[in-house]
């Protein structure tokens, strides 16, 4: 059983993106991304800081716009149009989830979809689907996409099962495997709480993307001797003996499943850490694209 | 073993479209719909003219824009771009394929998501993925769903298996059935040319709708005994008995399968039929649409 190793990954990815960074400055460019806040959710605050960290290691020049629980939707509005004007700012992202009184799928239709990192504008969603190299991917999918490839899991003819249907993983997931080319070209399920004999579709999975957000769910009943499994949960269960008083689990039963795998991610450790990567990815490639430059020809 | 006829449903379709003409003209509103044909292929020539005729058996109006073979994408553009303008014009269709000189994806991008009526556009694109029933669904889907539903065939839970991933039939129908609601929740696998062991990917199919475009590709060995099967696929292949010195077939052999199956289309008289009903379906609800008008408020 091979140990998907996410941060290990994800430095080497991040390696790349400080060589495109380097590259870029040699042309006089300096990527930029600008994640806004609004509110003081502790979780949010955390992740925002960590964008913020990894972008000021790379050298990407890094915006943080903290506003207060009370902004309206038309001052968010105004910030992200202020952002969209913004020739220093490559990349915009609005942390999840932002306070309720925020219509949440407004703001991201205000995005401008090339300075879109994120991938949920439509614009970019329909690219996806078109198979249009030029959009940008959900960071989560295409992390897991990238862990594949790093560890020359050959997803061309895999059956690959992903369980959840979300707009964040789940559908992106699907797209992106099943697109055609070399990190594509898999035969793709998409399984649902709806599915009828969950464990039996999961066990037809050369490789096993779990996006559930429910602990520790997928088990050996699920898993085929021998898949590749993918587990983008990251739940947090109570524990005492812990000094937080919880501990993250993914939506795989890692124990159980293990000793079944011909590989598997941790969590964490796993895809957590390849999403910020894809971040700071997608930005290169939004500095480099918005000037006609291939990301190809970097570094 | 069931056909599916669908003659009798697309029939349906269009006096539920009649109806809503009716109740629409009710409000001194009549819906529109522009089909642009540039060159003289004789198939699509014929297929305009259906398009025309069944605008005016229900009601609603038809322009039809025949342009030479030597119009430029300039001038297209600008028909384009006059249709989207023109407020007795709800729906715009260009019909496929154009000559080679023009780009099918600008065309595509220039017309008004609102008039959007084939579902290409990416902003119908997303939100056909986003789930959001304002979007336009591309008509050949959206009509194989119309016929699962008049048969009350289950969709939900089912396990359904499209062949093909092209952007007007493969992937809309997966998202479409892999969508929560009644006629979706289907476990969804998209399998195609790169798909390891197809037959038996196949014998998985609750449901399997084959959109191939290989005349008679899919045989005996892919379908389960009991299994719904739809066929999109219209080949003509020769035929020297046959009158035009060709005969229609789909992408899956009848004769072979017909008898494992629950339920299955003919071609002719399947799926084909529902396509033009679907488009007239999308038309009314665009003129609807367009004046905040509810289609389910229409007779």
């Amino acid at each position: 059983m091979q140990l998907i190793d996410g941060k290990a990954v994800s430095a080497s990815v991040l390696e790349e993106c400080r060589a495109q960074v380097d590259s870029l400055a040699g042309k006089g460019l300096r990527p930029g991304l600008a994640v806004v806040l609004v509110g003081d959710d502790p979780a949010s605050r955390a992740y925002v800081r960590s964008k913020e960290r990894t972008c000021i290691e790379l050298g990407i020049h890094s915006v943080k716009m903290e506003l207060s629980t009370e902004t309206s939707q038309e001052e968010l509005m105004a910030v992200i149009d202020s952002l969209n004007e913004d020739e220093d700012v490559d990349g915009i992202l609005v942390q999840s989830p932002p306070p309720p009184h925020i219509d949440e799928r407004a703001i991201v239709l205000a995005i401008d979809p090339s300075k879109d990192v994120d991938g949920f504008h439509p614009v970019n969603v329909a690219k996806l689907a078109l198979e249009d190299p030029g959009g940008f991917v959900p960071c989560t999918p295409l992390g897991c996409q990238r862990l594949l490839g790093h560890y020359k899991i050959q997803t061309k003819g895999a059956r690959v099962v992903v369980v959840g249907r979300s707009m964040i993983v789940g559908k992106p997931m699907a797209m992106l495997l099943m697109s055609r080319g070399e990190l594509g070209d898999a035969t793709v399920t998409v399984a649902h709480s709806r599915t009828a004999d969950l464990p039996e579709v999961c066990r037809n999975a050369d490789i096993l993307v779990a996006a559930v957000g429910l602990p520790e769910f997928i088990g050996r009943d699920h898993v085929q001797e021998g898949a590749v499994v993918i587990d983008v949960g990251i739940n947090r269960v109570e524990d005492s003996v812990a000094k937080k008083g919880y501990r993250l689990v993914g939506d795989v039963n890692f124990e159980d499943v293990a000793s079944r795998c011909r590989a598997i991610t941790p969590v964490p450790g796993g895809v957590g850490p390849m999403t910020i990567a894809m971040l700071m990815s997608n930005t290169v490639k939004a500095c480099a694209q918005r000037r006609g430059i291939e990301t190809g020809d970097l570094a």
